[in-house]
């Protein structure tokens, strides 16, 4: 699926919601079993219940690998389940290494689990985004401004030129080949900042978690952040994923992703 | 295994070598398998004849999870090989996230894989990195200076204080709890920065990838690099791994590795 493509399922979903699929072992319900085929069914309850107010789901790596092998297997069943639905999917991975390695990481994650975007830790520079953004159709999610405390360490390190390190990492990579294919995740905690970065980057996706668990405002975010294409996914994932403990988690999950996307509708352009 | 079992290893192997596991199923001898179980053999192939000579061993995730669940059970089958090796290990996965994932992460790769240390992207700052330090007997690469082009784009950029940000990562990641179980990347075509990092954190280990297939100077990087403790580990992998193309890809590899275990005893303290 391409960027274009995101767009249109947010016109027909009203929707800029993405679903964090963030699934601990410790905060399932009671009733599923703690490994990997408890952590599946979760994952695809959650998503056949919250799919209809959603524009993309976001799939963490890290839950997924604490469970090993199987829960590397429980993630290819997810993406592929999610590849039959009208949805934009995302692999949060915060991968990227030298050219020979991101190059190994672009095919784990768009040929063979055939996820349409990645995130990605932009520190070590151009040619360790390059690979992802070989490929047609898919998009490469750079970190900019991220929404934990350690944001302040370097991500708001002022440089000489008097602009903010991830400033720079937006500035930057606007300057590389392909920059339509490039979005970029900036935190919820710091929606001041989004009317700042639509200045660099007036037409890029924005990913922007923390909404929800994290505390940010949907509404200043949606002010701040939409732009003619929307150009902003938001996204939640223990507030939805976490909103039932019982058998009816999908459903509560679900009431909780409705009532995100109404709230979206009075903000869509 | 800590770091000061890691500096014995170091001392009675009179080898600071560190062998990178990228094994890509292009580039394996022709004789194996394309597949997870080809890239399996390879790998134990290569443990069994390179492990005489060198102290660590770096598994890069990335050509592994390209090849999905079957990947990550080579992994798991290859630590599980080198936990039973008088041998340091390091899973090269460049991970890092908000607190919460980075622990999932930690998980992944401290209990279930049972890796001594992992290298991960400091951009996100100290609550990314904090979960993996939280484990004794365990520690946490922090990319620094790395060895690719791209590392002019952001690790060079000089802030208003006058540092440039790897010296910056190096410097406030040496505020953190722990610090000493922190290392840091320094790739091998910067050697002439190994000076500088020294005065920076003259006790910390190096990781130092890019002899070999990338040119770094072994000799160079071991006079500025090497401190009381030796404190260093070079990397090669392609230039070993990659040695031969025959049946005696193995012997190739040792020949490769014996050949810069030789040079690197007359630098040794």
């Amino acid at each position: 699926m391409k960027t274009s493509d995101l767009e249109a399922v947010i016109i027909k979903k009203k929707s800029y919601l993405c679903v964090g699929l963030d699934p601990d072992i410790h905060k399932i319900p009671n009733h599923l079993n703690k490994n990997a085929e408890g952590v599946l069914e979760f994952c695809l309850q959650i998503i056949e219940k919250t799919e209809p107010f959603a524009a993309a789901f976001k799939v963490n790596t890290a839950f997924f690998e604490c469970l090993g092998s199987e829960g590397w297997k429980a993630m290819e069943t997810i993406f592929a389940e999610l590849k039959k639905k009208d949805i934009y999917t995302i692999a949060d991975a915060k991968r990227a290494d030298i050219g020979n390695t991101s190059e190994q990481y672009a095919k784990a994650f768009f040929e063979n689990l055939g996820a349409d975007s990645i995130t990605l830790a932009p520190y070590m520079g151009h040619d360790s985004i390059m690979p992802f953004l070989q490929y047609e159709e898919k998009a490469a999610i750079l970190l900019a401004l991220t929404s934990n405390p350690g944001h302040f360490d370097f991500e708001m390190q002022i440089l000489e030129n008097g602009k903010r390190l991830f400033e720079q990492v937006i500035e930057t990579s606007m300057t590389w080949p392909r920059k339509g294919e490039l979005m970029f995740v900036v935190g919820a905690t710091r929606s001041e900042e989004i009317q700042n970065i639509r200045k660099i980057c007036p037409d890029n996706f924005l990913l922007i978690p923390g909404v929800g668990a994290q505390g940010g405002s949907l509404e200043k975010i949606s002010r701040f952040g939409i732009n003619d294409r929307v150009g902003i996914l938001i996204n939640a994932s223990r507030s939805i994923i976490y909103a039932g403990n019982g058998k009816d988690f999908g459903e509560k999950a679900a009431a909780e992703a409705l009532d995100l996307q109404k709230q979206m509708v009075e903000f869509l352009p």
